[in-house]
């Protein structure tokens, strides 16, 4: 086991601000540094201030363009077509996601499609800003190639998560957000560390064929052997795996098809050039549909039937989507644990700049 | 194993409108009967003319209202709200569909909700309406709750199916339909007449639990004792049974909740009452984003590039969301092969009106 250690949130989004100011704007590094530690409070620590360093590593090595200058380059009044030029996924998204919004409050929606872009965060950060709103909101976006199609033995789809927001009155909002693998990859890691072994469902060896062993699977996907993670669903057409196949294939296809970017195993395809991920977003006006009152209330009434439903042998409670990570976001307002191992790591990146990372308690 | 019998496929479509016309007018029954068709042609039995006396015992029971006056509640540039009114689900999602398709023509997308209404047949009868006219498609319906929230042992939520279609150049459009269970109903009884194990992503018992045996399950359902089928992922979160459960809920939102209809176990809820179904279908224009050029050529690689990743061991090819049912289009064009069960209840339902519907070779 890990130990944890405690950082004041406040000083640790000014710390990663001030790191990340070193290779982009201001402004973008604000933006950025609200997005992963907003995956942080929300409990998403794989998506955290973990993955400072990996950004880094991009902003150095040409997987990320520091001085892209991201363009629309189509726009109608209730959609945009974007195009990142090869820089940080965040700090385009947030705004395109922005011009989302406005839009939808005059015209009802708004859906982007955004190519030559990069990491993004978690999906759910854009829906939220939608949600912020008052509005509906949608964020999904491709990502590198770790899963199989049904029936194949080569990960040439991303785990591709789909994120859907929608506003309630009484109840936090319900907010989907979820890889369309059955697991993401860091959950092998977990398992691998701890040598258990892993479901059938969540990934094969070489062949194509599930197995139980998650250290065989990561070696394989390191070294490009063969195999990777299975679809939501798992292996096969049994258990509905070609389900999970097909809402992979709809995330890739609204993020890089509809905008011309890279779809598939094109994503991440090149060494030392800019990844070329590609994401989708909007928000839907509640006004287009019964307005935001009725929609909200109508919200709470379906939370309520779900938590309703009687329960399954031994458990207790009926969680909605976004939930869980409602109740870490009150829980890490002012104080967030990190693992000893991130810390470090961040510590050891501030160094280069003559920043420190101050833990409390 | 039960025989089948041959027909012929416009015999059927004219025989299934005759009987219809009993019911509801002849525009109605037509778009009926061609919505029951293409399920059949389309190879999805379950949804074809072997529904046409559940139909006609729902329009004799006050389920489906015949003589229900659908209409449109609010209107938008890109959204409508519709009120089924009780009456038959196919007609008025048609029509609703027609005018999404010639809104997106005109302002490059529209939506539409749909309250009161009835089962509408396949899911992407609809979507393919969008793909005819060059048009990203949509479709989600809720359903009668068979299915179980994570956690919970009693169906409250249906098996909501997605359908998703994109336009391609060479290759057949992209046609994603699909339940947002694991399994739907019909594949229990399969199993259960065979005797066979089922897998235990399938279906609960009375506890929640999941369970092998499909007869206890179907029984279960049949005299509301309690379990029923398990969304996408399966029992529980450890195999991403809460990723289908929130999918579930997504299309009950979008069906139900935007258009102020009845959700979850409310619908079906009554018996001898309109059953409430709500829809939840659109049409994108791709020239809201690269437009339909770009777009379909894209399409095309990236179906080119899923069909050529490598084989799992004993695999041989990777099928596409809706490949399947383009086959089986192909080779139902003209004749059609019923079941013998289905045949024979096709001509007790003709008897009353003195219909027969012929069988060929």
């Amino acid at each position: 086991m890990s130990n944890t250690v405690k950082v004041n949130t406040e000083n640790l989004r000014s710390f990663t601000t001030k790191v990340l100011k070193n290779y982009i704007n201001e402004k973008d590094a604000k933006i950025t540094a609200d997005i992963l530690l907003s995956a942080d409070i929300r409990g998403i620590e794989s998506h955290g201030v973990a993955r400072l360093q990996r950004y880094i590593n991009g902003l150095n090595d040409g997987v990320i363009l520091p001085t892209a200058e991201p363009k629309i380059v189509k726009e109608t009044p209730v959609s945009i077509v974007a195009d990142g030029k090869g820089g940080m996924g965040q700090p385009i998204t947030y705004k395109v996601m922005e011009k989302c919004i406005e839009k939808a409050k005059t015209n009802f929606m708004c859906f982007a499609s955004i190519r030559n872009s990069n990491h993004y965060g978690i999906a759910g950060y854009y829906t939220k800003m939608a949600l912020e709103n008052n509005l509906i909101g949608i964020s999904v976006t491709n990502s590198a190639p770790l899963v199989l199609p049904t029936f194949s033995s080569e990960a040439v789809i991303g785990t591709n998560p789909i994120s859907v927001g929608i506003p309630a009155k009484q109840h936090k909002p319900f907010l989907l957000d979820m890889a369309t693998s059955t697991v993401p990859r860091g959950k092998l890691e977990v398992y691998a560390r701890k040598e258990n072994p892993i479901p059938e469902s969540w990934a094969t060896n070489e062949h194509g064929i599930p197995t139980n062993d998650p250290a065989l699977v990561l070696n394989n996907m390191i070294n490009r052997i063969g195999g990777g993670l299975l679809p939501l669903g798992g292996g096969g057409e049994l258990t509905g795996g070609h389900k999970g196949f097909g809402l992979s294939a709809i995330v890739d296809i609204f993020s890089a098809v509809l905008s011309s970017g890279k779809v598939g195993k094109d994503v991440y395809g090149e060494k030392g050039k800019p990844a070329g991920v590609c994401h989708f977003v909007g928000a839907i006006n509640p006004d287009a549909f019964c307005g935001i009152d009725e929609i909200s209330e109508n919200m709470d009434n379906y939370i309520d039937m779900l938590k309703a439903s009687r329960k399954a042998d031994g458990e207790d409670y009926i969680y909605v989507a976004g939930e869980k990570e409602y109740q870490n976001e009150a829980k890490n307002e002012v104080v967030l644990n990190l693992q000893d191992k991130v810390f470090n790591n961040l510590n050891d990146i501030g160094k280069e700049f003559g920043l420190q990372l101050a833990s409390i308690g």
